[in-house]
């Protein structure tokens, strides 16, 4: 595994985290401020701003606990993919039911001037598990 | 627009002129032996042969009229994404109701040797439109 896999694989490692801390900024590190979230049924979210809003909606109310399997990388240049087989569960901080989603979800990541790699485009294909 | 791009972007004009004339076998000239198909609530689809028996399978019974509304191309080296905004209409040949399903494609190409572009990783999130 090269070291531009490597780099895409902590990325990934790091969002779980991150999001399970609650620390919205270092979220927001991970991926390029014109970014574009893409799920069925709905518009494309653009960009951080609108991520960063919704997610601390979210937080304010409910902890996220999620793992992701990375199932491929695939790198060419400045430019690459990753595939992942994602489990997200959303826990009411107030008690009540979790809901959890699962599924893959297809990102797009680009490498920064100063070397890091971001999310630019994603694919989100989770659904409600039984 | 530069030859890669054009390229891609007659790719994605021809997955729907081939799909809508019934054109199995055209269609597959456009995808990877090994393409991945991702969408919501279902296991990956892997490979040309299970997408060709499910596309020969739906073409017996219905006609496919799609459209793709390319919103963007990115290109480096040998690998590319399109983000496509798709409206797809099944129509059953037996008469009776068409079910459109509408939404956001992320695909991810790759550059043959014979400089021919083909899909390799398919994120469709296209919904029951209302």
């Amino acid at each position: 595994m090269n070291a531009d896999e490597q780099a895409i694989r902590a990325v990934v490692a790091r969002w779980h985290g991150a999001t399970a801390d609650g620390d919205v900024e270092t979220v927001l590190t991970l991926m390029a401020d014109d970014v574009v979230f893409l799920v069925a049924g709905q518009p494309p979210m653009r960009g951080r701003a609108a991520f960063a809003s919704g997610l601390r909606k979210l937080l304010s109310t409910h902890r996220i606990e999620s793992t992701g399997d990375v199932k491929e990388v695939a790198v060419s240049g400045d430019l690459a993919y990753c595939w992942t087989e994602l489990t997200v569960r959303i826990v009411p901080q107030a008690g009540g039911d979790a809901v959890t989603r699962a599924g893959n979800a297809l990102s797009i990541l680009r490498k920064q001037a100063d070397g890091a790699w971001v999310v630019v485009r994603d694919a989100n294909m989770l659904a409600v598990a039984a």
